[in-house]
């Protein structure tokens, strides 16, 4: 007879010879235990001993269209892992994951329901993982989400040593016939930006490398390099909220990878395009530092970068002062012309 | 002015001299649009250049829960990347990354909506990527659910060169009254079993140490030892569902990381724990082959793997005959008795 009730303390611990830390793995579930729980809504159905969490869907809902995404924080997570003995650091780039996704299904005008995170390297550091996951935690309660579920994995000789890769999925509601889909928008709308801060989530491969050598450098109107780099991926859902409760978008962009160019058009009907004044909205002073530093052409610049623009609404020209009243933060930045792609004039 | 409106074809390229390839990107997802719109089910609302996968959840239900399960394949990622080259195998980590999450939210008697996967690396190599999404694909169509989104990144610096991660996220439905919680649960019900096959998709880290030099070997009893450590993860929809179309199942656990004291004690209610017969089910050769390999204790196998079982269906003992009937592949191994744990007799 084999009793394997205890197995935890078994000795002998091959697994462990192998690389892999179950220890670890438990002390890191015992710290994001409480973070985790922080977050749980009213739709989280608890108790279970569940293999997938239960999320029961609001009352009240006429035609549910979930939306849902997954994405990560790509290289950020090089420059994050760097400067980890930071205040902050790690916990921020939980947030910008989560905002991240966020923002991907605002743009249909969608409202979180819940938010899975999957967490992977070499070898576990519990207070790696508990930090990441404390600030993806703290952006689901800011985002009136439940974070349901995730994964930890450690995979030896699958990731670089030392390194992590940070993941997520959200899951998001809206009624069927309040679907933003940009159908409505015709030449002339206009468009509404709100700003970035910074380079979001993308092209960390290329500021890196531009940047590389200057991290630590304090440059004017940028303060330190690697601070301005890291810069929070803000959630856009406070201040999209009001205009969508009063039906004022036609269609909205997420300024994510592939920038204007990647990200704008593709909410406009066939057959529009933009055109966005330069000097309309203020360009963070980080875009030209990679931009001199690293040599990048300025139509590059544009396909890898957010520019400043975070995240775009088009809205009615006759909607213009209530969308400003309702978001103060909101700055014009161009409008929708005949054509296909962006134009900065 | 800057026209960035064709800028896919900019030169320069800063940013793949840091290391991303926009054009592999683009290829990938060129080869794996039509896998993925293969798997679209009627809930799926398309053409709107989304964010985010919009998906209209299925009219008639009361009050539906949603099931939600964030996994990876774990190291199994990395064997399958010595025999990419061979048949099927890349394909094949595709579907047990799928089948692993259907049988995960199956557990409380959830059905699959859709899908969303998540596909990292050093360097894209559109192959490799379009390889494993149709394996997801397939598996996804194969549980009549949409493969509705993912994730595609390129993380230099972050992957160790060559390897890749695949991991992804599923989300399924079940009326809030048909949650299936082991509540019911009592001492002498009985514990039937649905074979593994394989390792499934964990203890790879252990398996590959312990058989480092003996892969390419045929085993009698076994085959190629790769090919064995590979096997699929199967699906156990196909043969649950009946039994859940007629109410007759009380617990169930799928029995993955941490093997079956990992997963079913936290199926039962508190205060049971189950008892196992050896022998009551046939153990895959491939496991001797770990133990004597790698000098493997009986107790971390079982911790570890999943030693041949790969789900486990709780029923009272009355349903027994109507159970063998419905799902033929069922085998009695063991019962529910009082205590905790796992005891194998």
């Amino acid at each position: 007879m084999v009793s394997i009730a205890a197995m935890g303390d078994a000795e002998g611990a091959a697994y462990e010879r192998a690389g892999v830390d179950l220890r670890a793995a438990e002390r890191t579930t015992d710290l994001i235990r409480r973070a985790v729980e922080s977050t749980y809504t009213p739709g989280v159905l608890r108790g279970l001993g569940a293999f997938g969490g239960l999320f029961e869907l609001p009352a009240g809902l006429d035609r549910p269209v979930l939306v849902a995404s997954t994405d990560g924080v790509g290289t950020k997570t090089m420059l994050a892992n760097r400067y980890r003995h930071e205040t902050g650091v790690l916990e921020g780039i939980g947030r910008d994951l989560v905002n991240h996704c966020v923002n991907d299904v605002l743009v249909q005008g969608a409202v979180p329901l819940f938010f899975l995170d999957y967490v992977a390297s070499a070898h576990l550091e519990p207070e790696v993982t508990a930090a990441l996951v404390t600030g993806v935690a703290a952006a689901c309660t800011g985002a009136g989400m439940a974070l349901l579920g995730g994964e930890t994995a450690e995979m030896p000789g699958v990731y670089a040593p030392g390194e992590f890769d940070l993941a997520g999925t959200i899951v998001a509601v809206v009624e069927r016939d309040r679907v933003v889909d940009g159908s409505s928008v015709r030449p002339g709308d206009l468009l509404l930006a709100l700003p970035s801060g910074g380079l979001q989530t993308n092209g960390f491969s290329l500021a890196r490398r531009a940047l590389e050598g200057r991290l630590d450098d304090t440059v004017p109107g940028v303060g330190t390099v690697w601070r301005a780099l890291l810069a929070e991926h803000r959630s856009f859902l406070p201040a999209v909220r009001p205009l969508l409760e009063r039906g004022l978008v036609k269609a909205m962009a997420h300024i994510t990878g592939g920038g204007l160019p990647g990200n704008l058009p593709r909410t406009l009907p066939a057959g529009l395009g933009a055109e966005l004044r330069r000097g309309a909205w203020d360009e963070p002073a980080v875009f030209t530092l990679i931009r001199e530093a690293g040599g990048v052409s300025e139509a590059e610049m544009f396909e890898v970068f957010n520019m400043g623009i975070g995240y775009v609404v088009t809205v009615d020209p006759g909607s213009l002062t209530e969308a400003l009243r309702v978001s103060p933060e909101l700055v014009e930045v161009g409008r929708v012309v005949e054509g296909a792609g962006v134009r900065v004039v």
